[in-house]
């Protein structure tokens, strides 16, 4: 039985990852995305000290689907290096695991 | 000594998170809920892809008491399915932990 | 080699949070810090039930600089009592974790 995974990524604006949440959904490799407006962001970049406004996006998918999803949401995501983080939940209702699982394609 | 336990679900709007957040606060199942407000979602459900505005709650509570805050929160949840998800933190700030086992009641 | 580290914090508003946020950044304690704004809370504390109006913050390091982000978080927090969580993505892009090796101290 394959397990929930969830990946933590940022995008410039609510549309850019609402439009490639819609992607990788329609090619069932997350059953999810939910994306928060108005994030304020302050980061090191190249040795700067750099100020943004974002929108955070949570993926939800499953952990053998992992590789194919971090290999298509880099190719598709605006930033040349987003941030890309992977945190597997220990526990999830049955319910929600089972919408998961039939939601997104096998791992293959 | 038991240990932080986080658990994400989302809620059709934050007036149902913060009322349904408090009941399980007074219960003492959990210390607190945060609910981001605005969250767009795009999802899968039965084949079709969904487009929705929710809320993000996350609910902090104590390990002991996964099972009680799971069956409670499926029993008041309006969502048939909810998303329910279990995280746990590898660490906390000592304070933080003393919180959630004093406003909690112990697992039993 | 090191690995991603998250932190989960509130604070009572974006500003106090970016501000703080900033100081780590600069201090290389930190690589990046994400808030997230208006949020609304129900809490227990001191067997009372409160609500409140927060910005939730999620500052990304690195595993070796746990404790010292800890201790100037907990020095700089505008709150008594910040909740302070911490959680260990599982995986990382490997630019995501180049760029948080590069912009932060090395643990010492």
């Amino acid at each position: 039985m394959d397990r929930p995974l969830l990946v933590y990524t940022t995008f410039p604006d609510v549309d850019s990852a609402l439009s490639i949440g819609e992607g990788l959904v329609r090619d069932r490799l997350i059953a999810c995305i939910n994306v928060l407006p108005g994030m304020r962001s302050v980061y090191a970049w190249k040795g700067a000290v750099e100020q943004g406004q974002e929108a955070v996006a949570i993926l939800k998918t499953r952990k053998g689907l992992q590789d194919q999803v971090h290999r298509a949401l880099k190719e598709r995501h605006p930033y040349e290096t987003p941030v890309v983080l992977f945190i597997e939940p220990t526990g999830a209702d049955a319910a929600t695991l089972e919408w998961l699982l039939t939601e997104t394609s096998d791992a293959s």
